[in-house]
């Protein structure tokens, strides 16, 4: 093989280091523990939260850690030969990003010059990665690792900004997030993925596929995100009844999804048969479009609904519309982001402002919501796109076509099954790897 | 291939869309969200219960949550071709059941003519879809998607009659459901496997088998079963010290099921080696059998005892009981569920009676819980005889002997590993999948 | 296959019935549900533990659990062919040693001489059968469930007599068991493997080494391990805003360990290749290392430090150190317990006496600190030389080196995927597995 740029042996490790040193500092000088003593917290907190116990909130956590780390990380699991990228780069990018996010929200609710650090911040942290595994399903196994540091940065920072200006500044509702994390973290990635273009992957890859036992291992991610999506859509509403209203919406709104998304898979395949694709995605884009509305007063019929559409719109993109914006637009969408998170995420904008123009939501503002959504996008669309010209600079390691979807250009890879015991037979003994 | 009946291009999708367009409907008339001001709950709940905060179950759920989506989704993928299947429909099956199981058990509690949705309601929700999935395991492989949302609507349905019956009117204890949800599950599915007896598959079938990668699968399931099973025993129980009675009771049970069912695994296979279908199962027959005693008075020893007895009678069911039922009843149970809930579901209930008799649950009385042990039974296996009948009907998209216990049926199936260069190189490239 | 002294029919099944009988027996004698009234509870209880509602730690017990059942068990299923005997011998090992762990444990802490069992008590149970784990890792694919169940009892019984002795008598902190849980467990396993030391495995074995798949699944273990270990190293920690210091410390040392981690794998392979070794281990460094300064007031970029520092020598340590150990000293150390728990928590321990020097921990001693690593180093080294000698004995049933690191010599195994066909035509059908 011979040395491709893609040789991360200096670059990776310096650019990885001197992130975390510099993120430590950035920690030693701004962020310290939540006392239970500051003055205020960001937007979504109650109006009681400081009598709230400390730990409140923990089990909520765990569960949207279990969606960060183990969900986004094996949903993307299922290409044949990409499964160590998926959930070992879903890992470092949600590691360093829940660092970053934990510094750029912060930024914006200083108490007395710190950050501090409680279950609702690192709840909030691990959102903010959210938006960049999203986006990370948009270029899955296009962009080497340092070009997704990168766009982790970039994508966080933005994201922060996006997220005040739609919370705080225009006072939208956005419980679940579906328009500033699934509809940000989406046009954000598509925008990246259209500036990467291809057109040496326009009739695809031998390796952009899924085998029997990767397909397995996707559903893995997508039952443990179906499963927790109501603590997703939950963890920062206010307590009481109305995080029950969202925990319930989101329940509902799944579950509902589910039935539409395989009732569409069937109709529109061959024979009728199921696709494992609609299956792994587009019975949770139930949970995305419930996002904005799930603590609003919809009704759960209301919930069910959104659902319906959801599993509808999601399954039939897959089908009809990732292929035109791969082949007309130039936006190779390699997990179909765009259905899940993309579509999902403005219908959950729209029916957000549909709901609070009925009234659901005490306060809202049927304005305010179309502002946040537009701004989502916005922000989504233009950062993504120069954020993807940054990471087109050829210094990042970006592989080759012919290496793309493939494990190992950035990983040491075990033999073949059928093959090991030749290979083994010569490999080096000293570690429990075969190195070829 | 020929066109078979299976053809499941317009069958499946009006059904499933049907059934969830009803189910919206009925919502939209009958349920709302718990607002904490009804007046009253179903039979499971404490007398203090309106004082508790509306998300205090909120973590148990999801134990709850995760057994019935991860734990029987993956327990049963390790069939070798059957995967998808097995997580797929477990899926599609829960998710449909759990709003089917919200009307049917609601009915039975009405608030101003309205079924109010709480923490409390929908991890019973999910309790009923638990019936359905252990039926689902008894004829795994060997039904159809509609057959088997058939099969969902009416178990759901007889399931809320028994249990209202068993709870409610005869004033039965089962906390963790040893029969009302175990026993019942079981032989329902058993009585639904009699009559879709197929002689056919009377000499086994090259595919009702694991592979090694497959029974790995399979243990995600187990181990997520096994230990979250003392939340599902203790999910409804009365909160304070009586759950932690049955929390504990659950997980001694089980811990000393684990090593009966090792032990006699080796003492009565080949060598003493151990099989992985015991392994799998039989090690979560404690938690079935301590269900309807986990939070009586019994002692953590009584817990051991009890599960030590249902290891030893779950193995020595795989090993020796299956075998007959198949040849000599013409019941094929492929996944064992005789094993893992029939008969320790009936070992709980007798348990049940035998611990009330010695006055271990105030206000229990022996002879109502030998009602509802033989109530489950009954209604389970006339329900699952008529059940199967309807099922029987030969416009559902049954599969023929040949096609059992293949995912290609039903799914589009990617290439095997070892075909799926050569393969891919001729597929359809403007998707993910190889479309074989 | 001629009959090799590791035939298990009669020897496995009488130790493991044997020893589940005893425990019952034992539990009947002393332990009891903890009704609340009881005078005192084991060291780390917080001064109101009387007051906290019964189940308040229960879903943090939740997450201990995950970790010792799936995180332990399918960490090691990286080996390619002994994934059943990774997550079936761990499922063993852990459901007995708890019920040890939990006499062990108890017996210190005699209340009206009875153990009551609460919820503290099982999550110290779990945290007790973690030392058996840890030392399973050294010695995995070389040692039979009988020497392990022997190993089992004697790594419990002197773990709870070293940590009375440091947490009791010398009043150290140790909340996150840096010392008393990983070092110990990692030394023990590391003395075990010196005892048990192979020649015949000097040049390596054909099957000591993962294939794609098998490193996948071990992902689970590692991934669901990384997310939890904010509640492993606060469980037990004084509830309120030292148990959210704990758990804040523990996710951000993680977090950063992944940098340093990913980073310095990448330095030292082959092409600055990833090698999944180390991420799926020194990841996971950054929470053996903070262990025992989670709960001290040590800032968060402390622990961010430690975490860095964590992932550096870890990673080295597997790359380095490793062989050297093998080569050099007779150690072979199949999981690199020394580099993910061994160093790792000598770190830990060293921090929590230069912590404790600076005054991060009220009432904390440096020379105590000091004392309870020395005190968990002696024990470690001393028990484990002496559990190796017995399990030594040539009674047990100790693979033969070419059998080693192979499920097949305790498990009936399914045939290889690409065999079935032809394997199962020929096979008993009256069983699921094919009986090869």
């Amino acid at each position: 093989m011979p040395a491709y740029a893609t040789n991360m042996r200096l670059k990776f490790p310096i650019v990885a280091l001197a992130l975390e040193v510099i993120t430590i500092i950035l920690f030693a000088v701004f962020v310290v523990y939540d006392d239970g003593k500051g003055h205020g917290h960001d937007g979504h907190i109650n109006d009681t939260g400081h009598q709230d116990p400390p730990m409140m909130l923990y089990p909520m956590f765990q569960d949207v850690h279990v969606m960060i780390f183990i969900g986004f990380g094996f949903l993307m699991t299922f290409l044949k030969r990409y499964g160590f990228s998926s959930v070992g780069i879903n890992l470092l990018l949600a590691a360093f990003g829940l660092q970053w996010g934990l510094l750029m929200q912060g930024i914006w609710h200083l108490d007395d010059g710190k950050i501090k650090i409680s279950i609702f911040k690192i709840i909030n942290a691990d959102f903010s990665t959210a938006t960049v595994l999203i986006s990370f399903g948009a270029v899955l196994g296009k962009t080497s690792p340092v070009q997704l540091l990168i766009m982790t940065i970039l994508e966080i920072t933005i994201f922060s900004i996006n997220e005040h200006l739609a919370a705080e500044i225009m006072g939208a509702y956005d419980v679940g997030a579906s328009m500033i994390i699934h509809a940000y973290g989406a046009y954000f990635g598509l925008a990246v993925a259209r500036v990467l273009y291809r057109p040496g992957l326009r009739n695809g890859h031998e390796n952009d596929g899924s085998v029997y036992h990767s397909d397995l291992f996707a559903m893995i991610g997508t039952v443990f995100l179906w499963m927790f999506w109501p603590s997703f859509n939950s963890a920062i509403a206010d307590p009481g009844f109305t995080q029950l209203t969202a925990v319930i919406n989101t329940y509902l709104s799944l579950a509902a999804c589910v039935l539409s998304a395989y009732a569409i898979s069937s109709l529109v395949e061959h024979k009728g048969k199921l696709d494992m694709v609609h299956i792994q995605n587009a019975t949770l884009a139930g949970g995305v479009a419930v996002g904005t509305c799930a603590d609003m007063n919809i009704g759960p019929f209301g919930a069910m609904l959104i659902g319906l559409v959801a599993g509808i719109i999601s399954t039939l993109g897959f089908k009809y519309l990732t292929p035109v914006l791969a082949s007309n637009l130039g936006i190779q969408d390699t997990c179909g982001v765009h259905n899940l998170h993309g579509m999902p995420g403005i219908l959950g904008g729209l029916a957000g402002i549909v709901a609070v123009a009925l009234g659901k939501k005490d306060g809202g503002k049927a304005t305010m919501q179309a502002a946040a959504l537009a701004s989502s996008l916005g922000f989504a669309l233009v950062g993504g796109a120069i954020t993807g010209l940054i990471m087109k600079l050829p210094i990042w390691g970006q592989p080759p076509d012919q290496n793309c979807f493939d494990d190992s250009i950035y990983w040491e890879v075990p033999a073949e099954e059928e093959e090991n015991e030749e290979s083994l037979a010569h490999a080096d003994h000293s570690k429990n790897k075969a190195d070829v």
